[in-house]
């Protein structure tokens, strides 16, 4: 059979790498779960979760059937997989943003784009994420439940930190309705997220963001 | 067996209804038609539209296997015609929103409270809406893309007028990104309400919504 570049280039990060010296055994494990993290995220961004099988993932990574199970369980392995590492990205970003100086302003701002930029740039896992938000169960569920409340609680933390700065303190009620707001207008992005029309306009799509939280913060 | 009195109801409403005339046979069929949708839309939102059967929907409806069919052809049509209903309400809201008077805040909020209020009463619906938007193919897909196109429209131009009102009159750019993130903030809602502590707060919701899209354009 007759194999394309990017095919031949995509088996060699499952095979070994061609190197003077043997691969690092754990490098080359976190590879290959890398490299079937993103191709299961895009076969349930297609298929959905529920209708993928690993058969179509082990096919997409271009790895054996029985081979890729010398690296997960089951379907829902991976699906907690791609949840989990995305979510400690998200929280890797957030907390450099509340650590921002000098203003609330400021970490708003760096939250808005490391949400928005991780989006942009892994579209399948945040279709994914947002789409399968129900579809884990038990301790997996749990997990991710725990990993989302801590990020959705930066952001909230940053909001009221914010409001207070530009001297309109919000009540309970007020911040989480305004962090859902928020979560909504970016998560929606990519049912409309066109890279080639919308990459240019990166930099506006986050200011329009932030202006939206602001303007609804100073219009109080 | 012992029904419930809910179960005994919904199973009325697939039968005949009692009555001194003989029914209307157009209204118990859309009746029916009613019926097998809201089941539908429930086991599409539990289940996923790939993993639920017409046999689950049936079971769910209490109307027999072989006489579902007799309602529909096949299950991608009982999606359409969950998505249709629901684009072809939210159009009717809309344009009765895009005629009010005296000024397009007016307008806009109006747009916003039918919106919100359609996806409150019909949480289920609006998941199955949002999750299942490509789901659809052929002549389905393309007659809900239509119609969300028209339902997207009358928002933006609302958006628009609402800026030029306000004196700041928007570009392409801008109340095409507005708009999208506008949908967002509404559409992530049935990911965070939960009727019993939110059903209160429906007025206080849609003002911040309101708030988010007034403030984005005043601050400018």
């Amino acid at each position: 059979m007759k194999k394309t570049v990017t095919q031949a280039a995509s088996r060699r990060i499952v095979k070994l790498k061609p190197s003077a010296l043997p691969p690092d055994p754990d490098k080359r494990y976190d590879a290959n779960i890398d490299h079937i993290l993103r191709a299961a995220a895009s076969v349930f961004a297609e298929k959905s979760f529920g209708l993928a099988s690993i058969r179509d993932i082990a096919a997409h990574a271009r790895i054996s059937f029985p081979r890729i199970y010398y690296y997960l369980r089951n379907k829902e392995e991976l699906l907690y997989l791609i949840s989990r590492r995305a979510f400690q990205e998200l929280l890797k970003r957030a907390e450099e943003a509340a650590r921002k100086t000098p203003d609330a302003a400021a970490r708003l701002r760096q939250f808005i784009g490391g949400h928005l930029e991780y989006h942009m740039d892994n579209l399948a896992e945040m279709k994914v994420l947002v789409r399968e938000a129900d579809s884990l169960s038990g301790r997996y569920s749990a997990d991710i439940t725990r990993l989302k409340r801590d990020y959705s609680r930066i952001c909230r933390k940053i909001i009221e930190q914010f409001a207070e700065e530009r001297g309109h303190a919000l009540d309970r009620e007020q911040s989480r309705i305004l962090t859902s707001l928020l979560f909504g207008a970016m998560n929606w992005f990519y049912t409309w997220y066109e890279p080639t029309r919308d990459y240019e306009q990166r930099a506006r799509i986050m200011d329009e963001i932030f202006r939206m939280v602001a303007g609804s913060i100073s219009n109080r």
